[in-house]
C-alpha cells in the first residue's frame, strides 16, 4: 500500500450509486518523512481523513473491499492514518 | 482514482458485445489545475463527458464496476466529472 | 485502454489448454498519431489484427473478459481496431 | 512478484476489521544483490519478517490470497523470507 | 504479456501452503531481440524454463489463472518459452 499525503479535495457530478456520497480526497505518493513526491490522484476516503493527514492508501481491485466501497468502481482508497513511521531504526515521522 | 482530461474520441471497430456500442473517449492525466501531464489513452465514457472536460477515472477491474460496463473487457472508465479541486485551501480548477 | 501499434508476432510453447492456440501479437503503446512510444509487449488478437494496424488494448483482468480468453492466464488483450482518433477537433490519425 | 527489502514499520489508526492488528512493514524494491532502488511503500508480513530481510512482495489482487488477508482491504503482502538469489551462474544474494 | 528474459533463481522460505514448492525464478523484462531492459523481479514457473530463456510472462491477477498457480499469492507468472519473435517483416530473435 502507498504511504500518501492528503492534499485536497474535489466535488464532483457522478452517476453511479455505488461512488456517489462518498468523499473523494486528493492525494500524493510520500517518502517515510511524509513529504509529497508523487503526482496528485484521487482516493475514496474511509476514515475520516483531512488536509495534511499521512495515510495508508490501498489501490486496485483491493480498494473494493472495505465497507464503503463494496462493489463500487473505485481504485483507491484511504484504509489508515499513519500515527507514526519507523525507518533505520528511529522515527522519520509522527502525527502532530 | 486519477484526474483526467478528455481531449478526444475514437472510432474502433469492436467484436465483443459488452463493449460494442460504448463511447470511447481519448483522455490524458492531469495535475490540479486541469493542466494534461500524462500519455493519451482510452477511457469509457459513462457520464456523458465531452473534450474539455476534466473527469474522474477508474482504472483496472473496477472499470467493470459500473452499469454501463459490467463484464466487459475494460480497464479505465470515467465516473464522474470534476466540479471543482480544493487543495493548499484555495480552488486550483472549477468548470466553466 | 491503451493506444497501441501492432508491429509483430510470437511463436511460443505454451503449455496451458485456455491459452493455447491463441494469435499472440507484438504491440507498442502509440500516441494519438499512432506513432509507438512505448516498449514492446505482446497481447491476444481478438479481432484478427495484424502489422500495422493501430488497435485498443485492454489490460489487466479485464483481459480475461473476451469470448476467447475467459479463464486464460492473460493480462494484455486486443479488443478494437482503430479507424479513427479524434483530438483537439480534427482527425489525428485514420487508418488507411 | 518483487524483490524488496525490509526497511521499517508503520504505527496507524485502522478501521477496517479484516486489516486491523496486521503488522504493517516499509519496504523498498531491491536488486539481486538485496541493495534497495525504489521507494518505500508498505506490505502486510505474513511471514514475521523482520528489518534489514529481503523479501519476496506479492502485489495487486493476488496480495488477498493468502491465510492473513483473505478478503481484506491489502494491495501488497509479503509471502516469503529469501535465503539466497542465484545470477548468472553465482549467488548474488545470500541470507547471514 | 510481457517479454522476458529469465536471469537465475531464488531459495526462499514461504509458508503458504498454495505457493510452497513452486519454482520460482528471477526474470527481467526484454526487448524484440531477447535483451534485458527492466528490472529484476522474481515470476513463478510453470513450462520448466531455465537461465537464457526468452519466456511470456502473465502479470497481475490472470497469474492465478494456470494449473500450477490457482488461488496461490502470486503476481507473476511464465506461461511460455518464446520460440521466435517477428517484428518488422523480418526474425528478431530464434532460440538456439
Amino acid at each position: 500500500m502507498r504511504i500518501a499525503l492528503v492534499i485536497g479535495s474535489t466535488v464532483s457530478t457522478i452517476k453511479d450509486e455505488a461512488l456517489r456520497g462518498r468523499k473523494l480526497l486528493i492525494v500524493r505518493a510520500a517518502d517515510t518523512e511524509g513529504k509529497p513526491t508523487g503526482e496528485p490522484y484521487i482516493a475514496v476516503d474511509t476514515v475520516s481523513a483531512g488536509t495534511g493527514d499521512l495515510v495508508i492508501v490501498t489501490e486496485g481491485s483491493s480498494a473494493r473491499y472495505t465497507g464503503l466501497t463494496q462493489n463500487a468502481s473505485v481504485d483507491s482508497v484511504i484504509v489508515g492514518v499513519i500515527d507514526s513511521l519507523e525507518s533505520g531504526g528511529k522515527f522519520t515521522y509522527q502525527k502532530q
